[in-house]
């Protein structure tokens, strides 16, 4: 028997600036609600839970590069999902299984060859936060912070972007570890929420700030060891002039930049030699390995209350356009991400 | 009995671009070829080559921040130079030894609480070369190439300034390891050198290239794995969107920056982020305990003639403001250095 498949298609390829809602469509089709007859190692998904992020609009975009493949038009955009396992013919996953990872924005998805889907084991915590706190985000932080960085107790950490599904993370870890850490967000609500419920040391509203370079200079008299980068731009800018000798800069993204024809001139290099700074890109997929080990720190720390999670919730696939447009005006206030279901 | 001391003043802080042969003076004092009377720890130095460094230029202006040391206007400017020890008062030198560091530009210098000079030990190669291969840019050629490039056999290592005092010994180094090497210079001289002299497997003249992504593209087809960075601005931002996934940029210096009021925008650093590239800035002096390692090294390629060095020498002290202002024009072909005294 088949039942309703509602959608949201990627209509075309976003050109120029960021995407508008009207470069999505939500449409149904019908689905039966098993894997096909013949189809070997496919699992159908029950879509849950999904993951707004800003790295979706790379694959919206025709790229001629390879590194980020482009969604198709005409068909459901993908990201991020915890979704329940409805029927399957590979050996990894069964009926009833609870997992995460990258499925279409659909009711429900036939995924051939699944690959990288992690299995829910922890089912005593809210399950959004296997797209968020527990998900790509969530290693993101992990990986960025105690990978890259290089972190140490003491530590000046100033972290853009600080409520977003990796900054809050960011912020928490590095007060665990005695860092003293700054946050910058774009309302007062989020700068509220970063001093807080997350624990910063202190937090300022970046468009409130004409001058970024004095903004970090109150708050990092001493200068910066460590910056967690998520904007990009003119922060990166006055940021590199406030960098400490042989500081950190961690590049997790430039969301200030995805809706520029042509990006902004960072002007202030030279400071990465006279200070020995070192940027490193990164992309989360490099530390899977370390999914594991993450989970056995963060799962104590979010039953004793030590680390929290702020997530903005969408509801329904009819939403879902406007909360990922959301993502590059700033609407959002902590992790974006949409309910398809609430019934699992 | 007092001799003449010719020294280069450095008349005024430089102001806005770059400094210019006005703003240093030839002048002559007198001095007494004897540690003045009851100064302890103290060497008196004939100099013999002085080296001209593009990082001398930072000392030329009024910095308000504190990594690099400004000259004193009236004093005679500083840098790395080769000295003959004509007395002493310090335990760690005696008279007749030839050393290496920073002494003034000047035909004598009186060096109170000598620091970092390096004791020169092998006589059997040219003493100019303790300025430049077997000195500074020798040293930050090796660490940066070595410590920060990660460089592994089969690499495709890109070099700017690739005929200067570091670029030249960069070049061959990649080649010893089995790297594929291209360097860019400003003439077709330089161009020459680079591909007849020190073997690089190809070079071009950046100055003939309108585009500079194009002409990356050519050479880097696969794109490039290391670059090592002496220039910035508009190669870096070239750079960028050439570079492979995981590639390292050591960054050394930014030279055509340094004659800019406003430096130039970079705006590809996106690419960081894709490609998760590494941006270093490295300085020498913390690599200097590396310095004997270096020798052990470098010494035999010498002398078996695998590692070869171009120098381009000026003089007199007279030539010298001259000397240090067209390393900033690209007059220089190799390492710039004057004569200060051939007799010793």
């Amino acid at each position: 028997m088949a039942v309703r498949n509602k959608q949201v298609i990627l209509k075309n390829y976003v050109t120029g600036g960021l995407p508008k809602e009207s470069d999505m469509e939500v449409t149904e089709i019908s689905i039966q609600l098993k894997v096909p007859e013949g189809i070997k190692d496919a699992i159908l998904l029950k879509n849950l839970y999904l993951s707004c992020d800003p790295s979706m609009i790379d694959s919206m975009r025709k790229f001629e590069t390879s590194y980020v493949p482009s969604f198709e038009p005409g068909s459901p955009l993908s990201g991020y999902g915890v979704a329940k396992v409805l029927d399957s013919t590979h050996p990894d996953y069964k009926k009833g299984d609870f997992i995460w990872g990258i499925t279409g924005w659909e009711e429900y998805s036939l995924i051939k060859a699944p690959n990288q889907f992690f299995k829910i084991q922890h089912m005593d915590v809210p399950l959004t936060y296997y797209i968020g706190l527990l998900g790509m985000p969530g290693m993101t932080a992990y990986a960025g912070f105690y990978e890259v960085c290089s972190p140490k107790k003491g530590d000046y950490v100033y972290v853009s972007a600080a409520s977003g599904a990796v900054g809050q993370l960011v912020g928490q870890f590095a007060k665990l570890l005695g860092c003293y850490v700054v946050g910058s967000a774009g309302s007062e609500e989020k700068v509220e929420l970063l001093k807080n419920k997350f624990g910063f040391d202190a937090a300022f509203n970046y468009k409130e700030e004409p001058d970024l370079n004095a903004v970090l200079k109150r708050y990092f008299p001493e200068g910066i060891d460590i910056y967690f980068e998520n904007v990009g731009g003119k922060m990166l800018d006055a940021v590199l002039l406030n960098m400490r000798i042989h500081g950190r800069i961690a590049a997790c993204g430039m969301i200030s930049q995805y809706n520029l024809d042509h990006p902004e001139g960072v002007h202030n290099l030279m400071h990465v030699v006279l200070k020995r700074v070192r940027i490193e890109g990164f992309v989360v997929t490099d530390f899977y390995h370390l999914y594991p080990q993450f989970l056995e720190m963060v799962i104590p720390q979010i039953k004793e209350g030590k680390i929290t999670y702020v997530e903005d919730t969408a509801e329904g696939l009819e939403a879902a356009p406007a909360a990922l447009i959301g993502l590059f005006t700033g609407r959002n206030v902590g992790k974006q991400l949409i309910v398809v279901s609430h019934d699992w």
